[in-house]
């Protein structure tokens, strides 16, 4: 199954090619390590790494098609020489990284590349872009499952994401920590994950009356359907739904559930619910949606609203509240020397790194240790993982099940306190006393 | 040139298909009209709409394939009498909508699809998702244009977009509201706009010394080198650059600019200025990257920063501040009859629409008009165009420089207090007598 089409080399800033057909000239063209990292702007306490599948089956292929190189020529910018060279190019480095479903924390690397100069520099914007995103909103997903607590979550975002794979990716991404399902067909054949849906206010105004549109439903989908009670009057709705309910059990079928999608969603929770009880039809299950992110999940649930399960739209599917991560890819190391970058306020690690975890007496997470890639920290397991050498990927990629268990695992043992959704916690991070070593030594290259 | 490749029909909430597999079967299939509007949440003075070619190309081939219709056999939610309709079905409708580039206000019609009701039902995911994020980010991007006041912007956001095609479509939309390009290799590709971009902080490091950096790269660029300054002292980076600009004069060359992306703007401006004027270089431009957006553009030219470019990433890639509109599209007519829903301070206008726009003696706008399809309105431009009949594109699509002629000419026309970024403010838009009359007269369907 291809997670996403190739989309090509030419997903790039043009700078990456300018900078390469430079170093091409000027033959600086040793090995670079850039590293990955989220800078800490203190708007989320963690994020779960996602996307890496997708970079990996892109460098794999990673090549230049005859149509891109007589575009670069068309542009004047670059000599028939370099053109020639990225006509034999391919990635042929090697790569560390967290798992996808690995829990992280910022400025900790999620990815590291090694690979000679040109090949390592022209990757950049893609990396940034298939990590950035995903990995967002991942970590907002994450939020909206803790906040609804055991309720099953479904995202319903695919019609006001930013654009076509963003949606694909939403529903990828949401799936792996934790989301039952998605709306998106597309992502549903894609990626093999439960679809869900019923009906739209448009169903229910093409029929005379609401009551029909019920009926004609449950003739069509007399095993699973949910009927969307709002579109007039949502008590009304409740009633017509228990009526056509009830119908459906005298044949032998069951309504699925009912689902509100506008105004007080506490109060007519609460009304509807007693609706369905009242009728005898206490497995009737209310769905909400409308808006629903992590904040106005615990919000209704703290007022004791009576729904089962939430279809999670557009909030989430552009992560509305960090809309973007500062996530960077910067020279750590080139030419066998390591690099470090400080300007005002934004720190860069210098040198080839590994991430240590260290757990308590519980197995909970007790603190980070970022190292150089071969300490040796006690008690502290490695989280980067090499997926990628002399540009082929090591191993299988992991079943999105088993990213989602990995995700599940991680986040057990993440402190509660982190996991609040209206208050910012730091996770303590440390350096290792080598780490802070060479970043001692390593002074500016002027 | 193809502006996107096919998405193809499952690309689509699975309500759409659920639904539709319910009107077959309860042959509820008269033709339906469908409105997409932006609602009224007053964080935009106006809006610019874009997307319209993508959402005409993809209808023009609109169809299940094989493997697609296997896939919904596969759900076990739909019968094969469905199936078998689903592999003939392709869309026969007709649409209205606004040309791409025309300047617009929220609760106006920006796209009519009349066609058969499973037609137009099942395109909705679609169709939002692809007007929506378009619209929302050529209407930022006008923002930013007017805010730098006639200094070139270019796009700069690939690496954060929400994902690939978000990418692709950021730098199509800013540029047809006056962006003059984009970093974005793939994208000056796809839709032939200008590319640009010169190098980076790792291109600085991957050197020992700062000038020397910049000597490699003006021999590989002698034209067109732009140096980035603020890798280790950005005034130190200034006359770094000025001595390498007048290396290049010497050789008959010409440096184009140097680049800031991090500090105080301000200062830092006037004083690269300073001393690019003292070394006689008063050609030479500074331009401005970093987190720039209409607040920030505003914000640093009011306090005479000496910027005489900016490239414009993130957060206008992701409209960081309104990261989605609350776009939809709602069923207004069906069957011969107006379709009106009112929920809670939720508002479709029913019926087939017109929008007519007056302007006053200077050509200025004044107010719009909401009218019926067939209204007559005094001085009143009709601004939907039948753009599809029968399921083909009428017409010739618009070339992007004649895309951004017209949004040019629509702002132009924009009496200047809408145009504030600080300020928000209501343009007048009205409805037509007949329109109110059919409101009035469309009670609810119960």
């Amino acid at each position: 199954m291809t997670v996403m089409p190739r989309i090509g080399p030419l997903f790039t800033d043009l700078y990456e090619l300018t900078m390469a057909a430079s170093y091409f000239d000027n033959q600086v063209v040793s090995d670079a390590t850039f590293s990955v990292f989220v800078r800490d702007t203190f708007r989320r306490n963690y994020f779960v790494a996602v996307g890496l599948e997708d970079v990996l089956r892109e460098l794999e292929g990673f090549h230049f098609s005859a149509e891109e190189l007589d575009y670069l020529r068309k542009t004047g910018l670059f000599s028939e020489a370099f053109i020639a060279y990225l006509k034999d190019l391919h990635f042929t480095g090697t790569i560390y990284a967290l798992p996808e479903g690995t829990l992280f924390f910022p400025e900790e690397p999620i990815l590291e590349v090694t690979a000679p100069l040109i090949e390592s520099q022209i990757i950049e914007t893609f990396i940034l872009n298939t990590i950035g995103f995903q990995t967002n909103v991942a970590s907002k997903g994450a939020r909206c499952v803790y906040a609804a607590n055991g309720r099953p979550l479904v995202d319903f975002s695919l019609r006001r994401t930013q654009g076509q794979d963003a949606g694909l990716k939403v529903a990828r991404s949401t799936f792996l920590v934790g989301f039952s399902g998605t709306s998106n067909v597309l992502a549903g054949k894609q990626f093999d994950l439960p679809v869900s849906g019923t009906m739209a206010h448009s169903y229910i105004s093409a029929f005379s009356r609401e009551i029909d549109a019920f009926s004609a439903f449950a003739e069509t989908f007399p095993e699973s359907s949910v009927f969307l009670i709002d579109t007039y009057d949502t008590l009304e709705g409740a009633r017509n739904a228990a009526k056509v309910a009830l119908d459906m059990q005298a044949r032998g079928h069951a309504l699925l559930g009912v689902r509100l999608d506008s105004g007080d969603m506490v109060d007519l929770s609460q009304q509807v619910r007693k609706i369905l009880d009242t009728a005898g039809l206490p497995e009737v299950k209310i769905y909400a949606s409308s808006g629903f992110d992590e904040f106005e999940i615990i919000d209704i649930l703290t007022q004791n609203a009576k729904i089962d399960a939430f279809g999670i739209g557009t909030k989430v599917g552009v992560s509305a509240d960090v809309p973007y991560l500062d996530i960077v890819y910067k020279l750590v190391r080139f030419n066998q020397r390591n690099i470090r970058k400080m300007s005002a306020r934004k720190i860069t690690l210098a040198g080839e790194k590994q991430v240590f975890r260290r757990v308590d007496g519980n197995g909970m997470l007790k603190e980070d240790v970022i190292g150089l890639r071969d300490d040796v920290i006690d008690n502290g397991e490695p989280l980067l993982v090499r997926v990628m050498e002399n540009g082929r990927s090591v191993g299988p990629y992991p079943a999105l099940p088993d990213i989602q268990a990995r995700f599940k695992a991680n986040f057990a043992c993440l402190p509660e306190g982190f996991k609040s959704i209206l208050n910012r916690r730091r996770f303590t991070v440390k350096l290792s006393e080598r780490l802070k070593d060479v970043q001692q030594h390593t002074g500016k290259a002027q």
